[in-house]
């Protein structure tokens, strides 16, 4: 019985550190090639390797990352418990990211930079936090973390997601309808959508829209959920007023591409959330132990949804 | 029994709303060439006006802002109460900036704004929240507001100010051998502090130097505390990683000066924090009935520390 860990030594070596401390009787190897396929029950990675069948055994397949879009689920026996990544450092690092971003879009940052880069002192008309809508796609542990940041600064709030949730403080929106209800109302809108068949593309012209004129975008989420030439095309219209986009596609993004020089675009280079090896290895632990004890873990993935 | 409010007609408009509902005894005035001076009891305004002494039965002097810095003390008669503008709507406002300009400045927003103008997708190292340590001058109530939005975030939080303070869950340090001490544990360092002739020129070379290499600076106290061309120093040499600069000696800064195009340099035309018309008559009315009942206005001046 043995982890294996598929990915870079340096992340390897924190993982090894926590494992041998709190798993002490699961042999954990960072090397396939020296590992009997057939002991191994746990993997980590970021993509399925190719040879996955060799591991016969195998139960769970984590994901090092929050998403498992890069996966191929075809290539994954169906006995096999998919796992995202949920732990403490993304989650962290995704609060602040979009906290940031509410508020750079509130305080009307974009248009101050591009004031500045022209040596322009001029103040711009101010909406105080109360009457400044913000809207989450998306109600997993990531959008309701980053609905709790954001509550104290008193934006009224409201989220989306495709089942029903109750979220104490917030307009809680689910499916179609729900999904138009929201939009008209999200000064701010934030797509913390996981990319699946049905999200992508889903930031398009249609979509912009259905927002107030002038609202602006966080987009976290992937670069394939975003149709870029509409974001252009709606920033150039007003239709949006900003954007700040951390996912393209395809990513790097090429030279030339419109992103890198709208004024109205604040561009980040898929850093908003990664995660950070120490608390992964916590998350990968907990959930070893609650799969032993016979509970699912935490972050399974119904593969019929994609996430 | 006059108020004279001694600015803008569209403010006072709210005022003059706000008053009638709440103090209908006391007669309000916008127009002071329609007022006999004898029934000034209490004046708002943004500067000390010339003709002050015609008030001869003035009892308080409201500042409009949230400094008295602008006020020439020497008008003002001894027994005339100076008070500061604490209201509701620049708590807020400031809270905003600051954790917009800490996270901006973790999460490395100048560098990623200089990789986007250059076409450059390249991710920096990030540490994380639980190793930036922010220091915080100045420990008023816009400081301390400033650090509970700060806390959920996870920063270690340090704050100084002239005087001894307690504040759960920050470090607070007091005096001149305390400001050593917090400048040595700050990485991001954010100045709130009233302007006095002893907080004239407080960010310079020495204080830099005190900080540890590639610190970052959040100015949002007045522009003649901070030193220009040491700031650029500070930045140019590697000391300092960054800053974000809502006020400047003078007000608009001067075209060609280095702050508009500095790529370590975020600029704002001293928007961080304004009074809100509706929350600052809320926050006078409250202080005038404390005046009545024998009690100190909140925000009441000490003319001899100047704020």
């Amino acid at each position: 019985m043995t982890f294996l860990f598929n990915s870079d030594a340096r992340r390897g070596a924190i993982f090894a550190k926590a494992f041998a401390r709190e798993l002490p009787d699961l042999p954990f190897a960072i090397d396939a090639a020296t590992v009997d396929p057939d002991a191994v029950r746990y993997l980590i990675t970021w993509v399925v390797p190719e040879n996955l069948a060799r591991f016969r055994n195998l139960e769970i397949l984590f994901s090092l990352g929050a998403g498992v879009d890069q996966f191929r689920f075809d290539a994954v026996p169906a006995t096999v418990k998919v796992v995202r990544m949920i732990e403490e450092g993304i989650v962290r690092m995704m609060q602040e990211y979009v906290t940031l971003g509410v508020l750079a879009l509130h305080r009307n940052l974009p248009a101050y930079l591009a004031q500045q880069r022209a040596g322009e002192w001029r103040d711009i008309a101010q909406p105080q936090a109360g009457s400044r809508r913000v809207g989450v796609l998306g109600l997993g542990q990531l959008g309701q973390s980053v609905l709790d940041r954001l509550e104290p600064f008193g934006f009224p709030l409201a989220g989306w997601s495709r089942s029903p949730r109750h979220i104490e403080g917030v307009a809680c929106h689910h499916g179609e309808p729900g999904l138009e209800e929201m939009l008209a109302a999200s000064d701010i809108l934030v797509c913390l959508l996981p990319l699946t068949e049905e999200t992508r593309g889903f930031l398009n012209t249609g979509l912009f829209a259905k927002l107030p004129e002038g609202a602006a975008l966080i987009h976290t989420g992937r670069g394939p959920q975003l149709d870029h030439e509409a974001l252009v095309a709606a920033l150039d219209s007003g239709q949006l007023s900003a954007a700040m986009i951390d996912g393209t596609d395809p990513e790097p993004l090429p030279a030339g591409h419109p992103f890198w020089s709208h004024p109205k675009i604040i561009l980040t280079p898929h850093i908003a959330s990664v995660t950070q090896p120490a608390t992964a290895a916590r998350a990968v632990i907990d959930n070893i132990r609650r799969h032993r004890a016979g509970l699912d873990p935490i972050g399974l993935v119904d593969r019929s949804r994609g996430y």
